[in-house]
């Protein structure tokens, strides 16, 4: 398997799917603020990882583009009420100014509610599933997404600013910051495929390895990553005055951390054979990536 | 029929499921912003309709809980966020400090996100209703709030800011900002309670002039109401340089199309005979409030 065609397939089904669905106007130009973050390209790693998942079980990815790009919305309205002056105040995100630096402060809130809001509708369009299954999908993925997950790991990344947090604080943060929607994406895909019980519990520990090696590698490129490459300016997390894994274990066993993280990722996906075979290939790749 | 005693008791019905799953607590202190705003009282006016939407059609209301308050989390956000600083920059709502004022900005953001995607997954836990029906409705509850609905509306409302805006640009725009909830909880309602299609479009038509009607009579009390039965100061429309009905039409004008409308809504409620009789005097209540 050439892993690069194979991304760039799934890629380019999400990429056309967003931008089909963001042809269909509302009734303002918080359209094109939507439109402006949602088609800014970026790895889709959410949507892709969810139809990998899907994949590794048998079935066709490209079945569930629905749940996997309303996944992707999500993640998008995060960026852009996390770029806001009140939160990280960022200026550039994937190498273009921030939403909120083109529209405005208010524009860019209404952006990020609309793009969360339209990610139920979408994922709710989505068909040949069974409807348990999807509504059962769809409420957990609002569950990762919310105050027990991504939202809750904001607000203790807002509770723990300017504070020394231990390394329990920081997991915990993090798996709700950006492992809760990692699991979203895995375990959406799984339930979708039909997974049994003993799939989805190997699926879920492998989703909570994975998302934690992303944070890893996240915080080590923001020490040692290419601005260009990033398309953000390096060190951030420091000006921020944010615990990382870097500032907590030092850059070195941050790095043998994410390796070890990783293995043990890779592992839960044994039981899968071949089938997961992307799925390994993404976690690899997430782990060596440069930006 | 005593109509207090129905309000009052479909209003304790909504707070007490409010209360009891805001106890289920995210692990942030979000969940605490997201509670001050959701747990602040106010008239319940969308859940209560939509439960007098289902009754209407002989169902019982309180059976649709979950789908009734998943409208009031989606209308506490869009308070929250419409007084930030960079929105309407209010500091009080309901005789009480604004979200942000509280929590500060950040959490504000954070605490509407929470609050919109809560709604999801409390409305997909609503049980006793046909799968299909159950994902239509929420599908739908999901347009009427996003950009093609309330965030569109929003998104009008700022490109409208300090400008002259026309009457029909003024109705787009309501329409969008509160009318499209209105539709959502009757709908919804309608919908659950499995409604014919000739009902829902006699409905539909009934929500169309009751958010027309509330809107224009939000308008009139934005002049001549109580500060402290509001909650909030007088004059802040004008303050704002908002178009309103009032400033479109005069005061006078703007009541009598306030009581022709309220007239129109109710017509559309005849054929459901003395079961929409709670939706009538919900009407009339509203066209006569002075908060």
């Amino acid at each position: 398997m050439d892993f690069k065609i194979y991304y760039d397939s799934r890629k380019k089904l999400i990429e056309d799917f967003l931008e089909k669905r963001m042809a269909k106007k509302g009734i303002s130009k918080v359209d094109d603020a939507m439109a402006y973050s949602l088609l800014a390209g970026g790895k889709r790693i959410r949507p892709v990882i969810l139809m990998s998942t899907a994949e590794a079980l048998g079935k066709k990815g490209y079945d569930y583009l629905p749940v996997a790009c309303g996944l992707e919305m999500i993640h998008t309205y995060s960026l852009i009420h996390d770029d806001l002056p009140c939160m990280d105040n960022d200026d550039y995100r994937r190498g273009r100014l921030t939403n909120h630096r083109i529209y405005g402060e208010a524009m860019a809130v209404l952006a990020g509610d609309g793009l969360l809001t339209l990610a139920f509708e979408v994922m709710l369009e989505q068909k040949n599933v069974d409807k348990k299954v999807l509504i059962e999908t769809v409420r957990e993925i609002a569950m990762c997404a919310g105050n027990f997950g991504m939202v809750g790991g904001q607000g203790l990344d807002l509770e723990y600013e300017g504070k020394k947090v231990s390394a329990d604080e920081l997991r915990r943060m993090h798996a709700g910051k950006t492992g809760a929607l990692f699991i979203a994406a895995v375990r959406g895909g799984a339930r979708l495929a039909g997974s049994t019980s003993e799939q989805l519990t190997a699926l879920t520990r492998f989703a909570d390895l994975f998302g934690l090696a992303f944070q890893i590698t996240d915080d080590i490129l923001d020490v040692k990553g290419d601005a260009i490459e990033l398309g953000k300016p390096i060190g951030s997390d420091e000006k921020n005055h944010k615990s990382t894994y870097v500032s907590l274990y030092t850059l070195d066993v941050a790095r043998v951390m994410a390796a070890k993280t990783t293995a043990e990722a890779l592992q839960c996906l044994e039981m899968f054979g071949e089938n997961a075979e992307p799925l390994c290939e993404i976690t690899r790749m997430m782990c060596n990536r440069r930006s």
